[in-house]
């Protein structure tokens, strides 16, 4: 993901065009989340005159990103504003996952609405990155003829895998629970779109941010499939790290001196509230859905499952006391697996928070989107790239005009 | 501290105001920085025509904040540049720290130079806040005079202090080693100067960050008076937490049964670390300059004292597992007290963070700052408000002088 455009560096001067641009994306950003709007309701509430907002809509009628539906409000005094919305037709965003027990693809356009979407339940523990790859460029090709068979355009691929993804690259760094390393996805996945890859717990925190409920623009998001993973969003920002290795929650040592964990510590967090050591305390067999068998065991009552689960509460509650302590999030937010189970995680999270007095302002949140998040954060970040900076959009749609215009 | 003007808010328009306090910036910053400047040379650098640097330039030299050295070059061919350099007779800013053990105000001019200072051993701990903010009032007078007969024109006072100060307010909301609660600094500090008030271990990280030699624009900084805190700077900002807490990693449980630490919680970091627990661990009590004291034995070979800061050294070695693998700073610095016993910590700490393969990209760096840190980044917070945003200052001086003329 690209920094949003209205963030100038200190050594860049400004200019008018980068000016226009930043305004763009003003206008896009106002008709996306508060659209239908009249030319001079977005004026309003960009503060800027409604002949510069014309001008700037205009522009990005002509590049297909924003439609006119016509005179609202017939009938009523005064001439009636033309209500924007952004385009069903326009630039849109495909998001694809890999899942150690599922691969899934969709598209999702400027509005947010989910136009296409494909899964596939598939063990890739311990598989190959290329035919994983290749398997998953067969569902990203299906979404993608879909929408633009709706006349679609699709502007970008961003990829979720769970694992560790070097900082502005596409290359799987390792990712344990899939045993891949130094793996470059843009070398093995086929596609003809702008790539970009990340984090499943990063993306899954986007998702929240950018689709959640009243979700904070501070908080910890927590979630889990195999291992655990946090990313931090900060003023609506993630934070990425150095490396782009921040959020790895499952590697804090709960108990110094505990049981060694295959990063080289011991007592990390993942060795008391990782999935195998909950399955392993709850006596469950690992075999498919096994998220969804604890979730039924739990509300069933079973008595070793739920002492299983309070007990990966608590090892939550102490890695989080410091994470905590640490950054101050508004709120900290369970996702993914974890959203699932959190009536019984929940109480002894929150005692162990309460009891260390480290209970964040809006205390423990469990997200609504759940698993679907690194899926949907991926496709959305490629939605928000084109929000961020429309002028991108623009200049590519008068160019392939140009090129078939030309042909 | 105010945000960087160069970041604007997304709802914000951009407007060709903004845009000449943004320029009047960079070229402060530009000659603050690499000064001696010519304003050929400032065009360069930040990607402006010469004339517009020049209006710029003439602007900021009518206010006072930058200065003309005549013409240099002399004998070489062609026009000869005049060179620019930050006045020493324009704003400064004004540092004060109160500390546990002593109360200190400084000076500091444009160019980063200490102007004036004054450093008072009062044992703090226990005392009300008035008497302690009205003798601080006292030291801030005697700097602020001194530098005003300098011709310097004292811009803002900061104030750093051992404890949790709410953001955005000058209100100490604790700060368990001076016994003080709820302490609003600016209804007790006599001063007509503007005022803030952070956290200590806040401005300590600020110094680093920008006094440092080659500290990077991400690290975690660990400081420490009696309590352990730490700030994390990342992309050259500070990240405060939502309600300005962030950075309490002396409550980072270490040993969640361990020994129970007046915060509430049990085995917090400070419990094995922090000043008090090192003396008892190494036989030593508590008086004045108890590091210094430590530092000493340690040297002669003391065997009680290595043992104890080994110890310390291994609890902040896991402490900071958790936040290297949480945040992926590029280094940690030891600042603050820790910078003096570093020797002793540094090895059982980085054996820690090896064998739990959370070692940061840059690895433990040993800030050469000390325990100066806290009362540098004070003053220099003022300093960077100044060029950060010189049109303020240019706005104050027109209105001084207008109301001299008119007087």
């Amino acid at each position: 993901m690209t920094a949003p455009l209205h963030e100038t560096r200190p050594g860049t001067p400004d200019t008018q065009q980068g000016m226009r641009r930043r305004n763009l994306s003003r206008v896009m950003h106002s008709v996306a989340t508060e659209g239908p709007l009249s030319r001079a309701a977005v004026a309003q509430r960009i503060g800027l005159t409604r002949a510069a907002v014309s001008t700037l809509v205009d522009e990005l009628i002509r590049a297909g990103l924003i439609e006119e539906l016509g005179p609202q409000r017939p009938g009523r005094v005064g001439r009636p504003g033309s209500a924007l919305v952004v385009s069903r037709r326009g630039p849109a965003g495909v998001g694809a996952e890999v899942g150690v027990d599922h691969l899934a693809a969709c598209v999702v356009d400027l509005s947010g609405e989910i136009r296409a979407r494909a899964v596939r339940r598939v063990a890739n523990r311990g598989r190959a990155p290329g035919p994983v790859l290749g398997e998953l460029s067969i569902l990203v090709r299906e979404v993608t003829a879909r929408a633009e068979r709706e006349g679609l355009r699709p502007a970008g691929l961003a990829v979720a895998v769970p694992g560790l993804v070097a900082r502005g690259t596409r290359t799987v760094v390792r990712a344990p629970n899939l045993d891949w390393h130094d793996t470059d996805v843009s070398a093995l996945l086929e596609t003809r779109l702008p790539l970009s890859v990340d984090n499943e717990a990063n993306f899954g925190a986007l998702a929240e941010l950018w689709l959640g409920d009243g979700t904070p623009a501070d908080f910890l998001h927590v979630s889990a499939e195999i291992g655990i993973g946090a990313a931090l969003v900060v003023d609506g920002r993630l934070l990425r790290g150095t490396r782009g290795f921040a959020g790895e929650l499952g590697h804090v040592p709960v108990r110094p001196e505990g049981p060694a964990c295959p990063c080289g510590g011991r007592g990390c967090l993942e060795q008391y509230a990782g999935e195998e050591a909950v399955l392993r305390a709850a006596g469950v067999a690992p075999g498919e859905d096994r998220v969804g068998l604890l979730a039924e065991r739990a509300g069933a009552g079973d008595t070793g499952v739920r002492r299983a689960l309070r007990g990966a509460g608590s090892a939550l509650g102490i890695a989080l006391t410091g994470a905590v302590n640490l950054l101050d999030p508004r709120a900290v937010v369970l996702g993914g697996a974890l959203s699932r189970l959190a009536p019984w995680l929940l109480p002894s999270l929150e005692r162990e928070l309460t009891r260390r007095t480290a209970t964040p302002a809006d205390g423990v949140l469990v997200s609504r989107i759940g698993p679907d998040g690194p899926l949907l954060g991926a496709a959305h970040s490629v939605v928000r790239a084109v929000l961020d900076d429309p002028a991108m959009a623009t200049a590519t749609a008068t160019a392939t005009a140009t090129a078939t215009a030309g042909a």
